[in-house]
């Protein structure tokens, strides 16, 4: 299937191996500004999507990057940059979750405000638009007064679904509003999405490293997990996932194809035409996570998996918490083919979503503010994940390796073999520092010397410090 | 065990039992004012509580009527009164739950506003204080304008925890705040309780009838039902759940002791010690749903069978739904011995409920306020309750039976054998009404000609004409 792709080279590969070439070759240096959107448009006569699609790859894989207002720039290049996380290859078998101890004993500590943030994936919450967002709190309270003496539909609000309908053209796809179900946050989706598709018994195929609460969900749902190879900027491998279906029945898949938590990238559109590809043939649904989706650092919103979705086999989840506000409580699941299953179990598990946090960001994205506040908050969290990357590589041990995220707000950062992270985790917690352990982003004993580093806080001496101090810890 | 509770008679039975003489010589007539609580303590030399728990007694017998601001008064006796519903008794072995689908055909038809709506167990948007709420919300957003900007920790907001903790002595209970989760709504309550006790396969006891929504939560999560006859005022026949507890291996138990959805009843303080005694002598957990328990007639906040809860065995669900702001989707679970799981739970499944509606529900139970109003809204639909009682026993077919709840806003009715409920709900639908058919209730075919009628909204002409037109349509 590799070969096929490579054989089939699409358009945009052309038009990004040319640049590529020409930063090779020196025509173009660090710092130099690549050609406009429209000026390569104009110059190769292909679409602008072509373009975009070039532009995100080059990025993607290191070449340039994005500065806000501007275009995107060479950069350094990949040889001088921190090296990239290696894949490890898990267990074959499915398994059953052992590492939900650990993950709870983390998640305790990162509600401890105390700490120097960079556990939590979470931006700090000056970056959030308050004060416009109790702005049309205000408004609603005065044009509906009883805005919260009824029960929404399970569905959600419609004005939400629609406003969320219209934004989904951005990322490949074209939903109705009736095809939405309006939720309480990302983690329903997830909860949702996996009880519409599975059974106690069955076996989810995973990244490795995954988004941990998803192994929280599998386990308490009584499924099992096998975890599929994943580099830190291509994705599962397809090879790997194939070969899962084949021997273990696979009954779900779940990815978080944008903007990944822990490794940052994005995927391909060809990829996860692929992926999408190999889950229908198998008959096998994708809850595809794409809660970070809208934090490209590029400002190109990226295609989901969703997009060639033919089947109505993608679960497409997202939510309002990690871009908006975390305390509305407010994500919403395009369900495909397990709408029905999906709506029911809404109702059955919390009736419907709150009222006045739907009505409160329906309106923010329908007069234009969330799509422009959504710049500033790109710009901003792009550059902390430069100066926390930067900073990481001077403070830590040799042999450290950095991810290279296009957006979110978290680096994956893997350490010499020697520092085991849990006792790293506990170190930096009696030092006043919360940080996320590798191990438990994996079903079982993985990731033991890797740790996550949120990068939501605004860079400061603090945080300086702290990773200092961090640093230091490593060593002992 | 019934024996036993006749021979060491409570205290409150012997006052009770003294005044009950009275009216039955005719020395009490129907409208005299029976002794104040302060009379009738002096009186007997008794306690507020021991004669509190006498008048519960006596209303829920049917001796007694409260009238708000004024005590309580002789009623109507019961031989007058519309004969009450008969107890069913349900096939003694756990079943499949097998009326899902009706039962979402129902909750889809309760959505749509342009019917009359005596179907959702639903109060008049008009009848919650939603000024007073919107008052509170606009001084949270001045005070802390970033609200939303962050995650609450799994449990919830520690004020709101604060208030229920403070509240929860008027039944019973003397809660730490660290004790209590929030919740989004009851309906997360209950799928958290009971995900922490039961697993897969695990056979759950439930009353007959019961809540609907909790035999979807069963079905869902591959659990099975074994049903106990209910009584309309005395609630489950003890002894049938400890041959079901015996006979079936039950896992858990769910029951709503006070106000129950659909029957109405309060269970008295002796029945719910016993209960908690049975299940806690075969470890058996009690999924205590509260939801409509702030909403007697009488004012007198009744006890809950947590109030007898020795061993943790209790999980206490209740929430701000039914009582004050169904969009603000807060509710809130006291686990007992089961409180990390279910917090572990709350946090895989929705990670924190919504802040802004925790931060003023807080806000309005520490001002006072939802006390106040909680007296206006009791005597409201108190009043509801009868004027819809009485209109469905002169225009519905001769023996029709209702319920005579002491509490919430539903009735209970039992209409001839011949009349079809689920025929009789898409008739009156096709007629523009919405109601519950009793089947919904039960887990397999039973309260076949049974509907259940909500008196939330205030009495109307439309209202009027509605149950005209029902009554005529149960013999068509």
């Amino acid at each position: 299937m590799r070969e096929m792709r490579e054989s089939k080279q699409p358009l945009y590969l052309k038009v990004a191996h040319q640049i590529e070439r020409q930063i090779r070759k020196g025509t173009l240096r660090v710092g130099d500004r690549v050609p406009s959107i429209r000026g390569l448009k104009r110059q190769q006569g292909v679409s602008v999507s072509t373009v975009l699609q070039a532009y995100f790859w080059l990025e993607n894989q290191g070449w340039i990057e994005p500065r806000p207002q501007s275009g995107f720039y060479v950069r350094v290049p990949m040889a001088q940059l921190p090296p990239e996380p290696d894949v490890q290859t898990p267990q074959s078998a499915p398994t059953e979750v052992t590492v939900v101890d650990l993950i709870n004993e983390v998640l305790h500590s990162l509600g401890d405000h105390s700490k120097v943030p960079l556990g939590a994936a979470l931006a700090n919450a000056s970056l959030y638009p308050n004060r416009k967002l109790n702005q049309i709190i205000r408004k609603i309270m005065r044009d509906d007064p009883a805005h919260s003496a009824r029960y929404d539909p399970a569905v959600g609000q419609e004005e939400l679904r629609r406003q969320i309908a219209r934004r989904s053209v951005s990322y490949g796809c074209d939903f109705s509003p009736k095809e939405l179900v309006i939720t309480c946050g990302g983690m329903e989706t997830l909860n949702l999405g996996l009880r519409a598709v599975a059974r106690h018994g069955d076996v989810i195929a995973i990244e490795s490293p995954t988004y941990f609460s998803i192994l929280q969900i599998i386990e308490s749902l009584g499924m099992k997990a096998v975890e599929i190879p994943t580099h830190p900027r291509t994705g599962m491998d397809l090879d790997a996932l194939a070969r899962a279906i084949r021997n273990h029945g696979v009954r779900a898949c779940i990815s978080m194809t944008n903007c990944h938590n822990p490794l940052g990238f994005v995927l391909d559109d060809n990829y996860k035409k692929e992926l999408v590809a190999l889950l229908s043939r198998h008959n096998v649904p994708l809850i595809e996570d794409d809660v970070y989706g809208d934090l490209t650092f590029s400002g190109i919103r990226p295609k989901t998996a969703k997009a060639f979705d033919t089947e109505g086999i993608v679960l497409l989840c997202s939510s309002f918490s990690k871009v908006l506000a975390p305390g509305f409580r407010v994500g919403w699941i395009h369900a495909g083919r397990f709408q029905k299953a999906v709506t029911h179990l809404k109702f059955i598990n919390t009736i419907a979503s709150p009222s006045l946090p739907q009505l409160t960001i329906a309106e923010f994205i329908h007069s234009g503010g969330y799509d422009r506040y959504l710049r500033t908050l790109r710009s901003t969290l792009s550059n902390n994940v430069q100066l926390y990357s930067q900073a990481i590589l001077r403070y830590f041990p040799e042999g450290t390796k950095v991810s290279r995220p296009v957006g979110g707000y978290v680096l994956w950062v893997e350490l010499p073999e020697r520092v085991d992270c849990v006792r790293l985790y506990r170190a930096a917690l009696a030092n006043g520092i919360s940080i996320v352990p590798g191990s438990i982003f994996a079903a079982s004993s993985r990731f033991t010397h890797h740790i996550r580093i949120s990068c939501g806080n605004p860079w400061s001496p603090s945080i300086n410090q702290a990773l200092i101090a961090l640093g230091k810890l490593c060593d002992r």
